[in-house]
């Protein structure tokens, strides 16, 4: 019924706007006391995500009930809190020292070191104040808190993908190292978006199990693009050759299993993750067209 | 029954150790990847804490339900994660840049300041893994988060407090900021331990406000004494007078209210807070004790 002609671009575009609106009402303004870590927080959080991990969660629940579950904006809003949080401590002068983020100064730059570690620090913890608050039945709620934390953890979590990525330096990345970098530093939070998404909207556990399996194969199959289009970016810029970059010691999917191989594993691995949503139907149409964006995307 | 033979050290005791077990046991060892985080967790959550907050988490519930319940142990190790996060990142070069806590290295001095920042997450994150696990009624559980993250937050908050302890610095401090921070800096979480052990232990909504009176003025309380401590401490190590302390820009209790103001508003605030536990009967003597042993301390 929806089938060939689900809008990504619109279903996209709404889910930011629902996720900003939430996002806007959750977060206190400056006006509150103390007024430089709310305007720390607002700086980073409002500073042109695309919201994908929150459009994924509301696709997800679309294929379990079949529109968008009224209050799943909040969940949408945590989601992008905990991704904000780790890309805050990610640019400190301690881990990448990143100075800008999409072109705008990252949080230490604007506002010092220390209130920039302290904002991540609240908008992890704004995080679960909001999950805690979730319009649906406390069991659901407790279920979806424990696996958010699991995934931003330290074992095959956030954290732990970081840890491995710092570890990782200067040394000959192998193809166990990459797919644990991978499966933990990103994939875990996209994962737990779509899992989170349909536990909200009230999935079977069929439904979760099948939902995790799309989560997995999609979060790897973004990253492995992303590492592709890192190398292009790359060629473009440095006038190097790919060929080039692919001997680097970096952690990259195509620096371990070569560009071709790389860029058939994404196809493949979003081929899977489509199976698994067999079950759902049309209802996973919106689902499948934002990940076939994600993976077909240019920049 | 229990009356005066309360013996307050071994309630210390016995807590301690019950919070050091459910930390032994949910924190992973350097054994399990990435090691170095794990290792860093580790170093700084065993570093010879006290254990207090959950301390006063167990006596809240032997208040309401007269012993120990099972499980609460995991609570308490929560709360001493989020307590440990907060000293890693305060100990940070960016924040108070100590090298030294309790004698040991700081964390950042240990393992590198990358690895401390990302261990305070990851304790954080932590903390709300076990929370959502807790042996307790979805619909407790979930109120327990709620007030832990907001207690922990930026509005009257744990973070709160530090940010406004930073802005304050190098200003004259008033009664009201002084009050403000203590209030959220240390005083919140204190408090939440209190209100979320007698939630835990099934507590009704009249007994919550009692804990919550006792744990807001106790821990103001504990406070004053800290700041006292401080003073009378400064005054052996430096051989200054205590009158000069207090003239310094320091947001404590007595350079704003005086130190004879100072010792007789943390007497009030004790029996205050006794009078709200006065329907807890004799099952509050635990709590009660524990309290006066804080205040009464001298060091």
């Amino acid at each position: 019924m929806i089938g060939m002609q689900v809008d990504v671009r619109a279903i996209i575009h709404e889910g930011a706007e629902l996720t900003d609106k939430a996002l806007e009402s959750l977060i206190p303004t400056p006006a509150v006391v103390p007024a430089s870590i709310h305007g720390a927080m607002r700086h980073s959080v409002f500073a042109g995500g695309k919201r994908l991990r929150p459009v994924l969660a509301y696709q997800a629940a679309v294929a379990v009930a079949g529109s968008i579950p009224a209050g799943i904006s909040h969940l949408g809003a945590a989601l992008e809190m905990l991704h904000t949080y780790s890309l805050i401590h990610d640019d400190l002068p301690a881990l990448d020292n990143d100075d800008l983020r999409r072109g705008k100064p990252t949080c230490h730059v604007a506002f010092g070191e220390a209130i920039a570690i302290l904002a991540g620090d609240a908008l992890q913890t704004q995080a679960y104040e909001v999950l805690a608050g979730l319009a649906c039945p406390p069991a659901a709620t407790v279920e979806i808190i424990r696996l958010i934390a699991q995934a931003t953890g330290t074992v095959d979590g956030m954290i732990g993908g970081q840890v491995l990525d710092i570890e990782g330096e200067h040394q000959k990345p192998t193809p166990e190292l990459v797919q644990a970098i991978h499966r933990a530093k990103t994939g875990a939070l996209i994962r737990v978006a779509v899992v989170t998404g349909g536990i909200f909207a009230g999935a079977t556990a069929d439904q979760v199990a099948r939902l995790d399996t799309f989560g997995r194969k999609a979060g790897l199959a973004f990253q492995i693009v992303d590492d592709i289009l890192d190398i292009t970016q790359d060629s473009a810029q440095l006038g190097k050759t790919a060929g080039k970059d692919l001997t680097a010691d970096k952690a990259t999917w195509p620096a371990v299993f070569g560009l071709e191989q790389s860029i058939q594993d994404a196809a493949r691995l979003i081929e899977e993750a489509f199976a698994a949503l067999e079950p759902f139907g049309d209802k996973a149409d919106g689902l499948k067209a934002v990940a076939r964006f994600l993976v077909e995307r240019k920049n």
